[in-house]
């Protein structure tokens, strides 16, 4: 058991029956999620899930896990899910799967976030390994990319595999992966892009650590737990 | 010629050949975008528009303006629209038209931004006479729901006309009216829906006074400017 199954089973362990349970996105997440569908057959767990994306869709229905639309809830009791970059303060960088509006959304909804990663994603700043993915309305696309280099970052329109274009999110937005240089203020960041017009999302998530647990899994297939 | 006639010619007056403009929404904005149909015809105006909503796109097509996608421009010379309210430092209240999400992002791109209404916009205090609007994506719309409850107001999902179900916004999304009690610290609201997930845009404009220069059309055909 290497260490993403090791933290997706130890939170699908902490789900009890009644909850409404927010069901992330990512190759962490998925292990979460089936072992939720193995509970739920074996040990009669009784939950509903709400998916994060199409794609945590696809695999929670698989799973057998009951399902309740994002737009009929307004909180979660627990939401667990991966991220790809977690600094020393719990500030998260999501966004490699392009579903960061989801997942901020049930980031927000939750009473609780469990955050599942591996000991690669731990950082001791975040944008070390990965640019920020920026969720942007078509419309915009232009004046975003233009306010995106006028705050000091290198930009790219993420492409989808092959002859497909770029990338389309479940709400139909293009995604830039913007790179900003070392030193950048991300807590000015994340307000400054909250507040650009035609950016729909991002992947800093720096506002929900004081509900998330974020528990790390060793190749070894051992766990500990940052507060 | 009522107050919103004057206005709207006199913003037309404004625009010189090479302008890229950006054209509003609203009665008041259609006289602006006719008489640049006019200027065009008749004085060999030669201008490029970008449309501020599909409304205004039907309107300045009739009117014979040439016009330029928003999504391939990064900023437009001169934008000019009418507002709901507007108070005395200048700050706006936009989006009965359901269009303030394509109106902030031609705010935002303008280097010049001529406001136009008749006296009867003006007020001491933004959300005297309207809610405010909030877009919001319909997978979010419970979860912005209670998040504008939870913030002191009262919510309405805003109808479109007859069995047409509820307004869906250019950009397919839907538009709370949010009334919120009197008191509300508008600047600290603006940031508090720029940083809500699931919230698209919203109907307060208050980071474009510097830019702004306010048009006000008398009922007796006469016009003064607040700076």
């Amino acid at each position: 058991m290497d260490g993403k199954q090791k933290v997706g089973i130890e939170a699908a362990s902490r789900v009890r029956s009644g909850m409404v349970v927010g069901l992330g996105t990512g190759s962490t997440a998925t292990y979460f999620i089936q072992e939720l569908g193995r509970r739920i057959k074996s040990e009669g767990l009784v939950i509903q899930g709400v998916p994060s994306s199409y794609a945590c869709f696809a695999l929670a229905r698989q799973a057998g896990i009951p399902l309740v639309a994002m737009d009929q809830i307004d909180r979660v009791d627990l939401y667990a899910d991966g991220a790809d970059e977690v600094d020393p303060r719990k500030g998260l960088l999501k966004g490699r799967g392009a579903a960061m509006l989801g997942e901020k959304l049930l980031a927000e909804a939750a009473d609780s976030f469990l955050v599942l990663v591996d000991e690669g994603k731990l950082v001791q700043r975040l944008g070390t390994r990965f640019p920020i993915p920026v969720e942007t309305l078509p419309a915009a696309q232009s004046l975003v990319e233009a306010r995106l280099k006028s705050l000091g970052a290198r930009v790219t329109l993420r492409p989808a595999g092959g002859k497909d274009g770029p990338v389309v999110t479940d709400a139909g937005n293009l995604v830039f992966d913007a790179a900003f240089p070392p030193g950048t203020d991300w807590h000015a960041l994340d307000s400054a892009l909250d507040a650009q017009p035609g950016v729909v999302g991002h992947g800093l998530f720096l506002r929900y650590a004081s509900k998330s647990e974020v528990l790390v899994g060793g190749a070894d297939g051992s766990m500990r737990v940052l507060g």
